[in-house]
This record gives structure tokens, C-alpha cells and sequence, in this order.
């Protein structure tokens, strides 16, 4: 596909929102998310780290690498909760594929929507093994940039059509409303959180605030809910109170990160967890009790973003809804990197003088 | 100079040559060498952690993240040597800038002819401070991708005008000697290595394969010389033998890493080392004694990479040689992520009924 050594496929915000547009979201979150189950099958396959992270005052920047040994993949991503109050991303991020045989990159990608998009699709994924059996109400804790998305990957994957939002910014509720409105849920602005949790089987927790928040306390939650915690995802930054964890089975990603990043930090370095992984797999039960509460403790892994980016590769043939980048030397001859530059500057006419 | 938030400049490949060429080599590399000084100076203002590292059968795939506390970078950059059998480049790398303050970036770049150029400026810093005083005699073992730019470098920074190649392909040599002719050097092509080394003040090592090889042998160095060992630079790949290596005063990037990746990985892990950035600073002395052998133990350092791309970033207004890459969500409301596609929708007419 890619005839040029040089080339390397680009996907830009422009071209991510044509895609998304062009297979429609709940379809788009849908395949995302069964790449991420197929991923996760293959669990042991994986090259897997705690992402690494440079932290200052103001946030955090990370790199999330992962390899199954035919292809490496990697993300940068941001963290930082002022931005918002500039008018700016809390979290962007992009990220790209590589072939492991050679190392030459295969695709670039923007991945701020993608990050938002795989979050619900895992999410979702998540709640499907975990999940009390017919859930179609959800409660939504913290309505700002990752919540029309997890409410979509809800209805996608699990027909939850009924939607009980909360935010301490009643112009962010508004706006979810607002957007989400003729899609086919039926929503409910709340004063409070325990308004919103009211007769919700899945609960989803996606506040921004860095710091050791208690968005849920321990007499919100019933028995046999669900909960999708999603906002607490850096050291000092949880959302539920501790005696919530000592009530709930716990399922993560990968605990040597969620350990250091989720919910779970707030417990004992060898509190027992359960890998979703092996959920997904059957090798170990998910929802086993309707009066069980199940915590997702999602965190986010590099091999979800690994999943997204597979996904999009997938489709750039299909779509062409991407740029060709110039971004990798090739000359005719590999040992001859100076020659390119010689034979430049003979095309631009500067010649040898230029050096 | 970027007016909108979702842009970030990309410099291509053909942008880099564009720019190496408007600039000259020569004043490149010796602008370069004196970012990458400015940095060694300031050497404990920066996050360091050794490189992280993906290795499989055929390669390594490599992150290099530093930091100094106001600007971020990293480099993504591939090792494969059974590339060039493939016509493909051994390394390729590309890398980015990012504001640490808000986590978005604020330049991409290619960066395997960076890369290329910032090993060289390297190179010719650390023999500014370590080689015999005047030596213009270099002998160049090993005459791939890195040879020219190790030459241009050593005549710009230090006045080398005399080249002793040898390359076990005599090709290669062929190559270099042709590329660098009409640029003010005197050229030897050499039958041996030892034949290369007979009066060269400076002992240059390039060479790629992934082995423990023994390019130079004890009896090749003589006293008084400065051996620049730039080719063995990850575990399992080293160009030294190891009584070269206990007969010098042996000079490093960063411990850490070059004991992990260095020819000092053939030494016990508490060999005395010094470390370059003492030099530069004058806290240690660099050359001592006329008959003093110095070895610069090269392996690349994410401070490196920080200081060209740094460099290529001052740049781009005064040249324009750089494309606006469309790679950051910017939604007008920071928190209407999904509002961004809505409108998009509204937009390319698909309209609601898309999502």
C-alpha cells in the first residue's frame, strides 16, 4: 500500500473525525472494542511496562509502549487538569504503529479522540463481563470531555439507554444533554450524586479534578451495581472512598500500573485484584453474585492504544482518510545518508558550496 | 508564531536537507555541538533515565524521554542492522518537543539525518575537550551512513583536514571519499586498520554489526591518541578490545545507560568512568598528559536529541521549512470533545444521523 520507504501514513484530527463520522460511533466503539477483546485473548503476547511518566507541578507527560513482536506501538499522552481553565485538552495525546522486523514506522496518528474513544470502548468491554445481566441505566459522574463517549459505548455494547448524569458544573451536564439529545437515551439531569446513582446498576466515575477526591462514598453504592471508575488515574488522583474497595471485587488492567495509578492505591500493595484479561479469556469468573459489587479500576494500558491504532490501520486502505508524511530518510542506497544531502543540494541548485 | 492550537510544525525529511543545506553542514553541526554544550552545562537540570528499550531477534526499538523542567522531548529511533541488506536505513528516527506546562506538543521532526548530524557534533564536542592538542589526522573505521558527517564535524569543530578510511567493504570507503571530495579534505584509502591508524592523532569507530566485534586491537592504539567509539552502542555490540578500554581514561555520556550499552558493558560495573558533562563544565580536567590515551565511550543520549530538536525549533521562523501538521483536538470548549464531532457532522452534512 505504502510504495515509498519514506512514507508513513498520517491520520490528523481532521481525518479521525471523517472516520469516526464515516463508520458511524456506536459501529466505530463497537469494532474498537472487540480489537481490544482479540488483544487481550492474546494477553501474554504482550512486551508489557508501567508507562513511563515525567511529572511536574502542573502534570504529566507519559509514553505508553508496548510490542506483541510483530508490531510496536507506542502513545504520548498528556495529564494536566488546569488546562482546561486555559482552554486547552486536559489530555491530548498521539501515537503510532512500527513494524518490529525493521523498525520503520507504519502509521502516525492523532490519538486525542482515539484515547476518548478507546476509554469508552474498554469501558463498555469491561462492563460486559462485569455488569448485573440487563443494566440499562447508568449513572454519569463528572460530565466533561469523556462522557457522551462513555455513554454511546454503554449503549453500543450493552443497550443502556437510560442515563442519570451528575457534575458540579451544571453547564456540563447541559452540554452532554444537549449533545447526546435524538440519539436514543433517555436523561436525567441530577442535583446530586446520590440522585444520579439512584436505581443505576453501573455507575461510571469520570471526574478530572488531580487530587484525592471522594466523588462516591460508601452508602452510595448498593448492592449488585457495577462500577466503572475511570477519572482516578495518577498518583493522588482517586475518586472513590476506600471502604467502597473493601466491598467490591476489584478487576484491572495491569496491576504493577493500576497498583501505582488507580483506585487502588488508596489499598495494600498485595489487596487481591482480578486481571481483566482473564476475564475475557474465561480462565477466571466475572460477575459471579447479583448482590456482588464489581469495580472496574480502569487506568488505561498501552495495549488498549496498541488495539486503537491496529483498528485504524485497518482502515486506511478502505477510507483513505489519511496524509502521506515525509518523515523517514531513504536514499537509494542505505549507507549513503550523505549522498541524499549531495544529490539535494545539486536538485536545489546550492551545490557542493552548501556544505 | 502558532496561532492555533491543534497545529503543530513538522519538519520532513525534505525540509531537514533543505534546512541542513541553507544553513551548510559545517555551521550546522558546529550551531549544533554548541546547543548540545549549553545543555551538558546545565546537566542537573534534567529528568534522566536510561533509554527504553524493546529489543527483539532482529532490533531494538527505543524511547529516549528527557526533560528540563520547562520543555519535554523524546525520540523514537529504531537499531536494525540487517536493515541495509534490506535497503533500508540501519536507524531511522523521528522525535518531538512538548511544553511541560500544558503537556502539547510543540514541534515534530524527522530525525534520522538529525540524528545523524547530532552523533557527529557529539563526537567533535567531547574530542574538542579530550583529544591531543592540534591532531588533524583522523582515521575513519567503519564508512557508513555516519562517516561524512563524523569527518565534516571533526574539520569544523576541531581543523581535522587529514582522512585514513577503512571499511571491510571497500565500497563503503569508495563512498565516503567520493562525497567528501572538493570539501578541503586530504583522503587516504586504507588496505587494513592498522594501515589507518599509522599517525592518526583521533581514531574514529563506526562500524554496525550487532556483535561483540574487536574492530581495534591493544597493539592498534599507540600512546597520546583519542579514540571517539561510536559504533558499539547497545548490549552485545561493542568495537573494543577490552585491553584498549583498561589502558584509557574512558569518558561517558551517562553512566547508567553507557554501562548498560557502552564498551564499558566488557568492564566491571564500578570501573572509574568520568562523565563528559564534568568536563565541559571544567568541575574535572579532560586531557591530562600527551601520552594519556582517551576514549569518548559514545552511545547517543536523550539530552542529545533535546538539544537538536531544540535547535531545529530555532529555526523555523527564520527559515519557514517546516509543515503545519493538523495533530491536536481543539475543540473551542475544552470539555465538548464530542461537540468537535457533532459539529464535523453538521459540517460534512452527514448530519446526526452519523453518529
Amino acid at each position: 500500500m505504502i510504495p515509498n520507504l519514506n512514507i508513513v501514513p498520517f491520520v490528523s484530527v481532521d481525518h479521525m473525525m471523517k472516520l469516526v463520522l464515516k463508520i458511524g460511533v456506536e459501529r466505530f466503539l463497537t469494532e474498537l472494542a472487540s480489537y481490544i477483546e482479540d488483544d487481550f485473548r492474546r494477553w501474554q503476547a504482550f512486551d508489557k511496562t508501567p508507562r513511563v511518566a515525567s511529572h511536574s507541578a502542573e502534570g504529566v507527560i507519559e509514553l505508553m509502549p508496548t510490542s506483541d513482536g510483530e508490531v510496536y506501538g507506542f502513545k504520548y499522552v498528556n495529564g494536566h487538569p488546569k488546562n482546561m481553565r486555559e482552554g486547552r485538552q486536559t489530555v491530548t495525546a498521539f501515537g503510532m504503529l512500527a513494524d518490529v522486523h525493521n523498525g520503520y514506522p507504519v502509521l502516525l496518528s492523532e490519538m486525542t479522540i482515539l484515547t476518548a474513544l478507546r476509554t469508552a470502548a474498554m469501558s463498555a468491554l469491561a462492563a460486559k463481563h462485569l455488569a448485573p445481566p440487563g443494566a440499562d441505566c447508568m449513572a454519569l459522574i463528572g460530565n466533561g470531555a469523556q462522557a457522551e463517549f462513555q455513554a454511546l459505548a454503554f449503549k453500543a455494547l450493552l443497550g443502556v439507554r437510560k442515563l442519570r448524569f451528575y457534575d458540579i458544573d451544571r453547564a456540563a451536564t447541559e452540554k452532554c444533554i444537549r449533545n447526546l439529545a435524538g440519539l436514543g437515551f433517555d436523561m436525567v439531569a441530577c442535583a446530586t450524586t446520590e440522585e444520579a446513582v439512584e436505581g443505576a446498576g453501573i455507575i461510571t466515575t469520570v471526574t478530572a479534578d488531580k487530587q484525592y477526591a471522594t466523588i462516591l462514598t460508601d452508602n452510595m453504592v448498593g448492592s449488585g451495581v457495577h462500577i466503572n471508575a475511570v477519572g482516578g488515574d495518577c498518583p493522588g488522583k482517586t475518586e472513590l472512598h476506600r471502604d467502597i474497595l473493601l466491598r467490591s471485587d476489584i478487576f484491572v488492567e495491569y496491576p504493577p500500573q493500576t497498583r501505582i495509578e488507580g483506585e487502588i492505591q488508596q489499598l495494600a500493595p498485595d489487596h487481591a485484584v482480578t486481571e481483566l484479561w482473564q476475564v475475557i479469556t474465561g480462565a477466571v469468573p466475572g460477575r459471579r453474585d447479583p448482590a456482588q459489587i464489581t469495580l472496574f479500576d480502569s487506568v488505561g494500558f498501552a495495549i488498549e492504544d496498541f488495539s486503537a491504532l491496529r483498528y485504524i490501520r485497518d482502515q486506511l486502505i478502505s477510507t483513505g482518510l489519511y496524509q502521506e508524511l515525509d518523515m523517514l530518510a531513504d536514499p537509494d542506497e542505505p549507507r549513503d545518508l550523505f549522498g541524499m544531502l549531495l544529490r539535494a543540494a545539486t536538485a536545489t541548485k546550492t551545490g557542493h558550496a552548501a556544505l
